[in-house]
């Protein structure tokens, strides 16, 4: 049961509800006509679909292989299909012209992305690390560094990673310790060891670039001593070809419960050379710029192996034939019915609809705006943008992930015993997915990130924002009969997010610990009343469609889902807040050594 | 970190919450004096501490090796492992004084399977299929079976197995095809294949005593037509020693996410020798004995796993050093503060302990009932006992998997990166644990077994006296301020689950679909509501030793953790109830061919 990109959803979105078309006035955009977004997702779902996905049990079950001489060899086929990989173009779609790229908006090459990932995770790393080395070397680099290296990179002729972690820090950087000394000629001696680098040595490309944190001899102590590096596998040459190796070497890969096809290594700088980018202990707020691309697309992680997971579930409960329906058979001349038919296999399916689509539609919706804030003429328009692109980011990356491996917890229940046996997919996308609620910051720091720095970022100006377009939506939309669920569930799910939201203000300067204490609950029900305002976008844009004389199963489809979703998902708001407004003192009331 | 069993909870569980004490004039408890049981638990710790706790990650990394000549060898040290278990007369706890057993009451030998789950599932896992195979012949076999196969699977000396899977059929038992031809002789020729058979086979113990469901000749299609026959590996001689062996082996093994120290086995009988068990036809009954018991050992393997990643966890966080506390350094000291300090880290592990220490409260008060329901002169009791053992069964394995999976998943979040590395135990607690959401009956199996039968059973009996007594404690403890979070906690979750039963009622008869799409809710609620119960009753015997002077800190601690289950888990059940209500509409609306 292969995976099945899900091109004619992304196509609903991008036409139907995004409607992609009203900026194609807009630099990024002018390339991006629906008919030429149409061809390219349906040869990006034919080159995952068809290359990607075979490989990823392949990956699952043989993994990468680190050898004496410190090199690492990636899974059977994996190395051949990044050769297909870049020959085809692929990496040129979300890349800047000036560099090689088609310059398409994010919206859509966070399509191709999603396709990676559900085909193969581990593979799309890849891929997907180096174009976070891109992004980092775009924001930050000099002319000179983005000359060198973003050719490179945009292709994914070489590979990038990002060396954050070392064993005794992982969250808290400001407790670095690898050293970066002074050369005299513009360079710097690296030494220190790193841990948890994806991708960190490979047999994919012939060049990778690592982007490494480290500590300039006599910086402050902390976070503000802190400086970004460029560290080459192979030093560029006066060509800009690979040249001499670079003292920085792979001493083991890790065992980890998923993404075996991808190397997670132990990286060793034994004074290898690096050049500063950006100013001297700024190092942070570069690697924040990639890190918050990347959260986006950690989020998006969760979606995919849901969506992966999901399918496999659908065909199996669609194909097991076991039991008779409660209200009687449903396949009389067979020995039994289909699974489908019995109402809490339909409710795992159901849910995972409803979090797949509506996910997938609130990363869309806020990669858009990320796209809006760089491109639209509008100053409100750009500053909404880059408001909800900021506020987003958490939710996306944490909500959108518990839920995703939660949908792989579903899709294994929807399988029985099949589904804990690794003959069947599914095991494979519950273990590839776990990851992805814990790296590039664990969900319970994105959680901190939107109580302690988001909701309160320029007074407030993104959520109430978020608020004053969620009121506008439910009042145009109130007299509308078929709206009628949604309207009332949104309503219903704001108010409650908005007092959350005041609790929060009024108990969280108070007592931080109170945020703290609040933070996933209030970050789950933002994303909760987030997935309610996108299925009633979705509900919108299919009602006017019907209307209009489509007889599309899609849209009748979407109207049901979003229902589900109001009836069966948005309900648990309710809990979140109760929870949230207990504040701190149970939490914390039980002595340390108590546990 | 190894794993440290909880025997001081055992204890006062045992002691303070149900007072086994009260019941010393009854046969099963007049060995199991407190001391004694204290005695007994202090050593069981040490053997499942010591002996069987280090093999756990052994096992899980070697697995179980199939050869060509149809045997199986189990992980390095498992076999030694289980002549200690032999040899220290463990078997015995749990099995009647006539075929060897000390007899205890099940509620003791619980603590002993619990402490083994969490030490080493997979291990644990043998000699517990063997406990099930006695308990169906103790239920069903002739005395002639009885005398022969009781004293050997009473010692642990043979192994035990149910062979009910099929390829074709797993929940639905009515499709199975194996078959069995009477000889004439009063034996069987049985031949069919078996499927995902736990400790199929192995070289821990001389012979294999399986339990098969098969078909006699003739017999009528579907559930009523259903035998159960005792296939021994080896066939006992005149002496009751193995003797020839039998045409039953062991065809592969099934590669699993987890649980890889126990042989899951696919196994041929090709005319295999078999005996009936009971009457033709009654098997699936008899089997069910042993289902029932083994749908608690689920239970209990879900909070084991939770119990053994919460205390992983735990110590994680009290070691890992990284950021500081949101209210000011808490180990100026040191470079950072440890993880515990930070709000959403206690969330996760007091989670862990509200639902691990409820849900073994939980287990231990239904297993007391179970107890009571053989052994109490009082025939209003014994009923109670029988009643509650059918009613709470399901939620117990289907509520406290759930949340032991949901447990296990936060514990690896705790660690941050190092949980998903091999490193670290809790991949592997959370991979093991994910089988007890499926094995014995899927969760969604017995959340339509406690709306479709258990409820409705003797017209609600077990239900309304499970009410009356939640409304006596909350009556009766009313005016106890210490206690009033409790009794109002309760008394709230108690409504809500009443207002749900009675939907129900209402509903689920006039459309069936109804109650199936209300079933997993309606479990969730049911076992919220428990575990409201469970810390209720566990408060006030805590309260009551701190009134009599006792400055043991348990019972502090029990009264702190009980407030933040009733704060901070209890309000989910809200949401559950506004779901369940939705009905089936929205659940079933979607044409099958449109997932």
């Amino acid at each position: 049961m292969p995976y099945k990109p899900p091109v004619r959803d992304y196509a609903f979105l991008l036409r139907d509800v995004l409607e992609l078309e009203r900026y194609a006035n807009l630099p990024a955009f002018a390339d991006a006509a629906m008919d030429t977004v149409d061809q390219i997702l349906e040869e990006a779902g034919r080159f995952t679909g068809e290359v990607l996905a075979p490989l990823n049990s392949v990956g699952d079950k043989e993994g990468c292989h680190w050898a004496a001489d410190f090199t690492v060899t990636t899974p059977k086929g994996f190395k051949d299909a990044y050769a297909q990989l870049v020959a085809g173009g692929w990496p040129a779609l979300g890349a800047d012209p000036a560099y090689g790229g088609q310059g398409l908006p994010h919206v859509v090459n966070l399509a191709f992305s999603e396709m990676s990932s559900a085909a193969n995770m581990a593979f799309s790393m890849y891929p997907g690390l180096t174009h976070g080395a891109y992004s980092a070397i775009l924001a930050g680099g000099s002319p000179a560094q983005k000359d060198l290296y973003l050719p490179k990179l945009a292709s994914f002729q070489w590979g990038g990673t990002m060396n954050l972690t070392e064993p005794h820090c992982g969250t808290d950087l400001g407790l670095l310790r690898t050293k970066a000394v002074p050369q005299g000629d513009g360079s710097y001696k690296i030494s220190g060891q790193k841990i948890w680098i994806s991708g960190g040595e490979q047999d994919l490309t012939e060049n990778i670039v690592h982007l490494v944190l480290a500590r300039i001899e006599g910086a402050p102590q902390g976070t503000r001593g802190i400086s970004l590096f460029i560290v080459p596998k192979f030093i560029p040459d006066k060509d800009g070809n690979p040249g001499e190796r670079n003292a920085v070497k792979c001493l083991g890969l890790e065992e980890k419960m998923g993404i075996h096809g991808n190397a997670t290594c132990v990286i060793a700088h034994d004074e290898a050379t690096g050049w500063l980018i950006g100013e001297e202990n700024r190092g942070l707020s570069i690697m924040f710029v990639m890190m918050n691309e990347a959260r986006l697309g950690v989020g998006m992680q969760g979606i995919a192996q849901a969506e992966a997971a999901y399918q496999a579930a659908a065909e199996f409960a669609k194909d097991r034939l076991q039991g008779r329906s409660l209200t009687g058979p449903k396949n009389p001349d067979g020995p039994a019915d289909p699974i489908i038919v019995h109402p809490d296999v339909r409710r795992m399916l159901m849910d995972a609809k409803a979090i797949v689509e509506g996910g997938r539609a609130f990363l869309f919706w806020t990669a858009l705006h990320g796209d809006l804030a760089h491109a639209s003429p509008d100053e409100a328009v750009r500053q909404k943008g880059a408001d909800y692109m900021a506020l987003m980011t958490p939710v996306l990356k944490g909500f959108l992930t518990d839920r995703g491996f939660q949908v792989c917890s579903d899709a294994m229940q929807v399988h029985g015993g099949s589904g804990f046996t690794e003959h069947f997919p599914v095991s494979q996308y519950l273990r590839d997915c776990r990851i992805a609620l814990i790296y590039e910051g664990t969900n319970g720091v994105q959680a901190l990130d939107l109580v302690g720095r988001k909701l309160a970022a320029d007074g407030g100006r993104g959520v109430m924002s978020f608020f004053a377009e969620l009121d506008a939506f439910i009042e145009a939309n109130a007299a509308d009969a078929t709206l009628k669920p949604f309207t009332e569930g949104l309503a219903r799910g704001k108010a409650e997010l908005q007092e959350a939201t005041m609790w929060l203000m009024q108990n969280g300067l108070a007592n931080p610990d109170n945020a703290g204490a609040a933070s996933t609950d209030y970050m789950h029900l933002f994303g909760l009343v987030g997935l309610a305002y996108m299925w009633s976008l979705m509900a919108k844009a299919a009602q006017a469609k019907i209307a209009g004389g489509s007889t599309d199963p899609i849209y009748a489809e979407k109207l049901t889902v979003g229902r589900y979703y109001i009836a069966r998902v948005l309900p648990e708001t309710t809990g979140h807040l109760v929870k949230l407004k207990t504040g701190a003192e149970t939490l914390m009331a039980l002595p340390a050594d108590s546990f």
